[in-house]
């Protein structure tokens, strides 16, 4: 439980930690415990559940440029570097990347924190298009007014 | 969409707003976006929903003082300053209050921002105790050294 | 599975049984049995799911005394004396307390009879206030006339 | 909302009222509330729903027979009598039918209470059979001693 | 993993198999993984789960034979000659029966193909009457006119 | 149920079908009716659901070639072209890609049946890569032999 060398400061020497890279003092879009519920057959939590929230993570930072509706047409390849279990806590952090005319694309990095322990280890990052449509489903335009902005 | 005047800065007049209070640039121990799955017949959030991921948010900022397993044995009194809707991007930040030999007291802070809005609302705040049990469920001491140390 | 000394009669030194005060006779607002699709990832119940039952079932008392829409505004302190296991059957049951009004309050007792076990072990009790709402959640006033009949 | 003339004592002339034969003052297996999430794609509560629910609860009725693990090998035909709503309060009943030596035969009766009314609808019944089995699935024994017992 | 004699011919002599009957070349109407998620209290599938597929096959099935809504009104009986468990992959094969002037009966078989097996056990047969119903639920008739081909 | 004249053979101005590429005659790795419970806060399907699905469809594919422990470590970019609504009765078509030493390419197939409609509209495809694993998700080398076989 007490911080590595690494995280204190690190010197020459200091051994490479998981959580290198974890965006500190940035919110998440969404941070989920992992639960038994979303297990596979063999006990460990399914790809799919971590793609779920990438998804959603994605579409909430749509949002932000977008009030209406959004849907997602593409994801990007994703790697997953590190398994996920149940019991971690896993934060899904978002950035904004391109504002088209209807579409945005968000870039979504994923960090699972293991049960009982404080280190970050990075699971995978995506990158997800999203385009704004009406209530038929036809592409609208994107307000970019506070594109620039953040909560 | 646009900040309010009380976001920009506010000034003589500018109308309070529902936000302040916000834990601005802190990390929620949870935060999860309401689905229709979620709701009650009425089509409304369940109080039941909120409470259930309030004890989560406990449990988690439980864990950053006592690796093993904690079962929560107390919440104080819990009132809803505003309903929560489907959409809503709920977050949960947590407290650690006292701890003692054997349990810890984690207060609870609920914010919701409405979907395609940017401000948040104050729902509600609970003070959660939990208790370090072993495997049996009998009452374990609590290792404190890290307590100070946030993540 | 055999009835104890106290079930069949018990008598002087008969031991203390944990269904002391088993609201016998009484119908439960709902009774459900526990799931592994409720645990927790340390594979026991979370608290947070039995408040969210004892939500829906003070909801359904509110709404013996209002046919329409009532939310859940406050929750009095809750402590649980036992805990809840996979397994479990639980009963959730209800008696109206005092009617305003706009609101509802409602107490809901908890008891956990335990998988292959004739006893039940009394888990915790709430005391839920509801307000009846119409389409816009503005409060509304509550028709008291049938608060008196019990179904 | 208010009591039909059947309720408050019927005389000469007053009409079947849906909710005769309705089992006052016994306890149900389970009672559970309808929820958005249990709609098909129409809106409506799938069958499959209540079927679900039925095994259950005569599941918990065996176990009242036997402590041990018992599984359900049939289920004799089901007519569903009323359809079930979202927000319907909906009860099963139990009755143990024949005791055998590896199987229990258990009866199921379900009551619908719709949302807002004191009305009860009678769903459907049924009739499951279980066996007894050990770890590997293997029929074993059924201990009769307490089976004229109820809770 | 290999093919067993009965399957790539048999002879005489050949041991009976299990797949004997499985209907080969045949679209199912739906086919799912048992996950964690549809266990009971003891680790294994509840026939409700199984029960519960049933149904919404037999309304995929009818809505080959009517566009709108369909309702379940009767299940035959059901006997289970296999139990089904965590990993099985699962599929239901319908075969529409009589086409009534409002209702539709269809068979469904379940077959379960074991977690990291090539086999296949039948697990059990249902049939399933369905009624075509209007949006105030009451009975409309069914346009027959396609009803003797597959897709 | 009638082919449209694109589909038996077409002529001169036949219009396009969505189905044109359906794979007719092939059975499924799984298919489901999606449900009110898959949907995101505009009451349409996640694209995150759809994700979810071609993971476990990749697993079982997989699974045909190691009956052991698999894990998804790569999905290849997944461009949506058409919407998935509640109601559809949704289609993943699996064909093993690559063998490798440790690992297996899976490419799924998505295919959307519309509530009510018999044309399929073609949803998504992607390619996915899982790594055989022992218990303690370390890379194992993967069985050949049936890997030319399909069930």
């Amino acid at each position: 439980m007490e911080p590595s060398a690494a995280e204190v400061g690190g010197g020459p020497g200091s051994r490479p930690n998981q959580s290198d890279g974890y965006p500190e003092g940035r919110e998440p879009a969404i941070r989920v415990l992992m639960m038994p519920r979303d297990t596979n057959p063999l006990g460990t939590i399914f790809g799919g559940v971590i793609l779920s929230h990438i998804d959603i993570a994605a579409a909430i930072e749509a949002h932000r440029h977008h009030p209406g509706r959004v849907v997602t047409i593409a994801m990007d390849q994703v790697v997953f570097k590190q398994p996920v279990f149940v019991g971690d806590l896993v934060s899904f952090f978002t950035e904004t990347g391109r504002i088209g005319t209807t579409s945005v694309t968000v870039k979504v990095l994923v960090w699972a924190q293991r049960f009982g322990s404080k280190d970050r280890s990075f699971v995978t990052e995506a990158l997800v298009t999203l385009v704004a449509v009406d209530d038929q489903g036809r592409k609208v335009g994107i307000a970019k007014s506070d594109a620039r902005q953040r909560d």
